[in-house]
């Protein structure tokens, strides 16, 4: 090993290192990330050399995977054999889901979706020859029951629900639409990327929020992401399933590894934010999530107020700590921004700009960036 | 933070991490990733809060990616107007290259493969509803040119070359699909996930190796891996694109990230193994990988010296430092092994086991394993 050579290369990485928004700065308010808790960096280094993807090569890697789903079970009210697949975020969870539907039911080619579906619906209708047919949404943002049901017919291959929307974090009616697909024989997906590690402990501090996990047995699957409100690294997302049978509906033969059959999208895959994900669930617990959680919801809720203070209005009152604050040009709030050090992220959809309020964002970081907003908003005529 | 905890929580992770086969102790033979060079980890670590899928957050990682990309284009002779998709590995990179074949040509349904295509086109014709057109080998255990060309119709949509096959190591004759591929006017891939990064260097080398990249003009794509031959760490995978006009095809509208449309499968992504595999690359460069594949051949052949002693026969001489060997009871000998805690993998299709000799099986690490290999070989009654 050249450490002279070595030294050199990683000096070069930290220029470009130094160019990027960070999150423990405080810079990036706008995004559905967030800084690994320290123990997530420490249990990723430590199996940075596995994959799970030959299972047999790493059966302690294996197990911890096992443990891992384990808690998502629990957390996501999923029944006995229920099983889940750990990938690598949010969109190949999703993929993976409606590759289920259309093995359940390969004739049927509609995918009814809520307007606030998540970017990677439209990757699943380019890749899969899957039409989206989309729902309005009702006056609070969800999607509206009764034209969901309407659009349900024979060709009808699944129905998404959201559980945190992407741009106003709004939840789903579950529950209906549970209802529904139970009577109708459809698949429900729930796509909970972002609310499946937010909601279940809003629940616990007595929010009243639909819910939105297996307890409604129309749920047949629902995405999962540690590497959003888990405070865990990317990339680690769970697609969990009612019945461990459909498993093998996406699994094919696998006869040069260590298992005879691979369910799932990728093939290779570390156990780094496996573990990452695990330690995180077993330093926080119920209890340290919770109290997680309530923080996030306090500093949501400042927040909502410091803005109104500026004079700004929102699109919705927020459900979950996601914020979306109406501007008139919101391309060019986020572009002054930017020159201070700061990123917010546009809507173009609600002309808006929207702040995930993340265990990163803490009073601290508000109470500095709030200043610089309203007289960015003033220098940019919104107030 | 709870150091107590924390640290109990690391504690019982350790015990997991004692029940995985490891590289580095030279107990995994027969997988196709290694031990990621000592840079790689520093540079994943310095990046494991960044999202590559969210661009201008990260403006410095994404200059890494294009260096990158850079390094990977010079590598594949690629011309200037390619450019290539970052994801996590081959399965991905051969799901989009289809991906990007359909919408080149939506209203195509059969892709002609090889017989010793990797399990992920498996994949791809479940997902994507593609029909999978199975072409046998020749006596070299390559791709029979004549056969796939008389498969090629008016619905092919596409056709695959490998360039070091999963279970032998074979390298299909690229050049001649090429040819047919041009004349006929399909897509060609080529599977370069493994050999992309053994290929190359064996030519610098003097080896008489089928050329597989982009000098051939029929070829459109080609996956290859940083986390197999690459040294790098799980998850980096990219799909190299000869025309860059066509990432259009593959992409999105992500109206509310910072960037307006997204190409390729998975939205969020670490820039982490990115930082890796660039590290690796500036760390080694060309000079550097050319005297890691030779170390690598030498111990392939130093190895086959030695599996012929003991007298067992191999499936095909190799062509890059894959080694088949024939067993009549492969899984007896790999169970056996296993309990001594070495790991080479089983191939039910040749009834034999394979044995890859990554940069991590060095000549001590075979000087090891071969007489426990005959022993056991004897125990088993293979010799």
């Amino acid at each position: 090993m050249n450490n002279k050579k070595q030294d050199k290369i990683l000096e070069n990485l930290k220029k470009y290192q130094k160019k990027d928004f960070s999150f423990s700065k405080g810079q990036i308010l706008g995004s559905m990330c967030t800084q690994p808790l320290p123990i997530a960096k420490k249990a990723y280094n430590m199996f940075l050399e596995t994959n799970l993807g030959d299972p047999k090569l790493f059966p302690g890697s294996k197990e911890i995977e096992e443990k891992y789903l384990f808690f998502l079970k629990k957390l996501l009210n999923a029944p006995e054999k229920s099983q889940g697949i750990i990938g690598s975020g949010g969109t190949e969870s999703n993929i993976s889901a409606i590759w289920l539907a259309k093995r359940l039911a390969p004739s049927k080619k509609e995918l009814i979706i809520p307007e606030s579906a998540h970017f990677s619906f439209e990757k699943i209708a380019s890749i899969m020859d899957v039409k989206l047919v989309s729902v309005k949404l009702n006056k609070n943002y969800q999607i509206d029951i009764k034209s969901a049901k309407k659009k349900i017919n024979s060709k009808t291959l699944g129905v998404i629900g959201i559980a945190g929307t992407t741009e106003l974090g709004v939840v789903d009616p579950i529950p209906e639409l549970s209802d529904i697909c139970q009577k109708e024989n459809v698949f429900l997906h729930v796509d909970a990327a972002f609310g499946g590690y937010i909601i279940p402990f809003m629940k616990k501090l007595g929010y009243n929020i639909p819910s939105f996990d297996f307890k409604n047995l129309g749920v047949c699957s629902i995405t999962i992401d540690a590497h959003k409100m888990g405070c865990s690294a990317i990339p680690l997302g769970s697609l969990m399933l009612r019945n461990k049978e459909w498993l093998e509906k996406i699994s094919v033969d696998t006869p040069y590894i260590s298992s005879p059959r691979q369910p799932g999208i990728l093939a290779t895959r570390s156990a780094a934010p496996v573990a990452a994900a695990y330690a995180v669930a077993e330093y926080l617990g119920v209890k340290g999530y919770t109290n997680l959680v309530e923080k996030c919801m306090n500093n949501t809720f400042y927040t909502v107020k410091r803005i109104d203070e500026i004079g700004l209005k929102l699109v919705a009152e927020p459900t979950i700590n996601v914020i979306a604050i109406k501007l008139k040009n919101p391309a060019k709030v986020v572009n002054l921004l930017t020159k201070q050090g700061y990123k917010i992220n546009k809507m173009d959809r609600f002309s808006a700009a929207r702040i995930v309020v993340m265990p990163h964002v803490t009073k601290q970081v508000i109470d500095k960036f709030i200043p610089i907003f309203e007289k960015t908003c003033k220098d940019a005529g919104e107030i």
